[in-house]
């Protein structure tokens, strides 16, 4: 921790709390400011090192946020117009929140002296934000206005990471803040395993038992998957990652592995009797409860718990494929472009070529069930890339997330694989995308449907009359996407065929200057 | 209150619910739901009496309640997926509660025995429900659901109105539900008035002093505004708008009541020096606080009471006339169409456009200050019309406002006049507009800017660079209107000068079985 006794020219407040931002590395503000915002946005001219991005609507900027958030482990921050800009942003912020993703939530809020009066634009900030925040302060000292922000960034680093809201009333953004102690965010200590922890699961390979690995955070890294391979190569153990990691690295010869399979009938199978390892995840539950079906996927007394999320869950991995003497794994052989026949577009068809396409490094984001399963089973094959799934269940992340990721990583071909009905929600994305000339690929799966409604209605033994059935359907009237695309500024292409397709990955990968939709349609 | 003890067929949880809301006069659901409301969607089929809309996101559906509530007096309902979905309808049930509209916010969550796994999608939707809710309640016994839906409903409908956001876990939906009493909704008390207030307020317009009225709720009826008219004349008092009606009867012949202005300074200036009557309005207070200028734009030693908000200011208006011996007013000469001459489209020239083409009984949904001050103005000469207003400042209103009104009058021609920018927050409003053929013509502002924002820079003493001048266009890319409203169905115009937009106007009026837009490009 750093006091910097020199001094400071009277600076506004506003300007305080962007300078302690960027002096703790926030560079990106995701910002959809109001009135109550101005001195912020005024004082993005004064502070250099903040690049302010506009989102036409809040959830834009929480995604992009949390795509930022993902990719670099540090900071973006947001700027919010009070109560209403924040509840834009809570969906979003729900799924940073189950990512653990660190991010600067900035919210403005009334004068403090005009709270009292309720005006229009007055609510319950708290109880917005508490439900999504790890941290949450509102200002009440400009002398504080630093510390506020670093305490902030503190939090949302604090491991495993999550969203710190920090709401500033605009007179403390207005007034000249007093002369105030510039500490330093304190670097984050190294994540760090349990050698004990790495002994016990030892004991549990070594027992004869069946054992089944459930990966998460850290343990899906580039180290986590070949430590993990390692040791299923050398004792037979399974290997599943999470339904819905908030990122891993996938491809380029890393070791296939699966995600626990979404309905719990499945995911209880695929535990079923064994010693369930937890690598940086979660004891796994059920999606959603269904009767007759236990919520807890496999018996606690069955858990066994190698590092938590936020711990070294790669490094843990490692030091147990030593103590085990797992040999390194073979580089495997060059893998070669799946060949996919000519013929309507399937899920199976679409998961393939994009596989095919991907240069090295790409980033996915994965956002709808159509085509999210099968492009993932088939992109071990592929180039090394990352895969950013829906943490929190909240849809309309997908867009955002990725235009947040191309941000982040301006040196990496980002792509979005979205289903029609959830790009809905989010789909002023597009616009962001094309003002900052971001190259992301979206590739929108057109099937016109609810998908996952149709399947639970079923589930639920519902045998739709014509409300419930037409509240599955999104083809009266059907989405244009070419227009859609054009309405934001972005080209677009349309492929109904695998050779259409093909095409348009390969005239997407080419065009580098900014965002290209793809609208893919299903038969 | 009705009991029905003859025994009922077993019915599930979800029935009920429906069956409780039909009763009372629920007869809209505006739905966007997810795999914990399947029951309440299979029941649709189920139980007749209500309409399923299906919005693409969930603040069409919470602002698409609060237009429907506002036009009928009685709640829709929506129906809305578990924490994230309610947090994406929260902005505009913030403006409802603004608008004390009536609305049953039902929202589906986890089954009872799943939420303590804290599976993805859980949170805390206590938490996030309150700040807008009047009434709130999580169902907690299958034989208590009639009752905690009326409950609900009575909640909705009390004076002064509100939301009332009943949480359904789904295994209650799921499960046959036991036999329950049937309750009917207490019909609500009419709306009285104090006969000693009328007395007070008389006796400030009979000491000489000078006496503003301003009129909300109630007292902005068409019979409110007749007695108020002819209080004015006979009295020389002054009569204000709310700035931000939830409702207002304007044109046919009414007296013509400005609106109070935005701005504290002249907000100040036209209430100083005189007794401010409150008839069916809160004490005025500025949107914002601005260092130097007091939140409360009369002192509250000026202020008056005639009736609150829910009370029937109408009434004590017209017994206040009757009181004063105030004449009936004339009716005013038939308006004539302002002579609009040719030329480049301007905000005064759009509202007088408007204001001609208005075909009686019309509903304007107004979002946006470029172009609805200038409406407002010119619309006391229109045809009678009803023009609903953002109560809240929760922006991405006035669409879904739009959509909910349409839908509650089909006899009645819906305008919504909206700026570019505020569109955006709700823009697939246009999607639910083409599904349910609602004719409502959407007048879009197209500035390219977020006009307010550059007067608050101004307001704040910022001069800005680069990066806030961009946070404040829209410019980069402008938005293409035609593409976007083709992309959700919807036919659309573009006009530039006056000329242009009397015709589109001519056309829009011809249209209808569906929404039309028109881009009007401001210079």
């Amino acid at each position: 921790m750093r006091t910097d006794s020199v001094p400071q020219p009277p600076a506004s407040g506003a300007a305080i709390v962007l300078q302690a931002a960027a002096a703790a590395g926030v560079s990106v503000c995701f910002a959809n400011p109001g009135t109550t915002e101005m001195p912020l946005v005024g004082a993005l001219d004064q502070v250099p090192g903040v690049r302010a991005i506009l989102g036409l609507f809040e959830g834009v900027c929480t995604g992009a946020a949390d795509g930022y958030g993902r990719m670099l482990g540090r900071p973006a921050s947001t700027l919010l117009h009070l109560g209403p800009g924040l509840a834009n942003g809570l969906a979003n912020l729900h799924n940073a929140r189950r990512a653990r993703t660190p991010i600067l939530n900035i919210v403005g809020d009334h004068a403090s002296w005009h709270l009292k009066y309720d005006a229009p634009l007055t609510s319950d900030i708290k109880s917005l934000a508490r439900p999504v925040s790890a941290w949450y302060r509102s200002v009440e000292a400009a002398g504080q206005l630093w510390q506020d922000t670093v305490d902030g960034i503190q939090a949302a680093l604090a491991a495993p990471g999550g969203v710190a809201t920090l709401v500033v009333p605009v007179d403390f953004q207005q007034r000249p803040a007093p002369v105030q102690a510039r500490r330093d965010v304190a670097t984050p200590a190294a994540p760090a395993f349990d050698e004990a922890r790495v002994g016990e699961v030892q004991g549990a390979l070594e027992s004869g038992r069946a054992v089944v690995f459930l990966l998460g955070d850290r343990a899906l890294s580039e180290r986590g998957h070949i430590a993990a391979g390692r040791i299923a190569a050398a004792t037979g153990a399974r290997l599943f990652s999470e339904t819905f990691p908030a990122r891993t690295e996938r491809g380029g010869g890393l070791p296939d592995i699966d995600r626990l399979p979404y309905f719990p009938e499945a995911a209880i199978a695929a535990l079923k009797d064994a010693v369930v390892v937890l690598a940086g995840a979660l004891a796994p539950v059920a999606y959603f409860g269904y009767e007759g079906l236990p919520s807890e996927l496999a018996p606690a007394d069955a858990l066994v718990t190698l590092a938590l999320p936020g711990e070294a869950a790669d490094l843990a991995l490692e030091r147990l494929a030593d103590r085990l003497n797992a040999p390194s794994l073979p580089t495997p052989p060059a893998s070669l472009p799946y060949s996919v026949p000519d013929g309507p577009l399937t899920p199976q068809a679409i998961g393939r070529l994009l596989s095919n396409a991907l240069p090295p490094q790409a980033i996915v984001s994965v956002e709808g069930g159509t085509c999210g399963y099968p492009f993932v089973t088939a992109s071990a094959q592929a180039a090394h890339h990352t895969i950013l799934t829906n943490t929190g269940g909240a849809i309309g992340q997908g867009l955002p997330v990725a235009l947040g990721a191309a941000v982040a990583c301006p040196e990496r071909r980002v792509f979005a694989l979205q289903s029609d009905g959830s790009a809905q929600y989010t789909i002023q994305s597009l616009w962001t995308m094309a003002r900052e000339h971001l190259p992301v690929v979206m590739l929108i799966t057109s099937n016109r449907r609810y998908g996952i409604l149709q399947t639970e209605l079923g589930r639920n033994g519902i045998e739709p009359g014509p409300q419930a059935r037409r509240l599955t359907l999104l083809d009266d009237p059907p989405f244009d996407w070419p227009a859609l695309a054009q309405g934001y500024g972005v080209p677009a292409l349309v492929a109904s065929t695998t050779e259409e397709l093909r095409q348009a990955l390969a005239q997407a990968l080419e065009h580098t200057d900014g965002p290209l939709l793809i609208e893919m349609r299903l038969a």
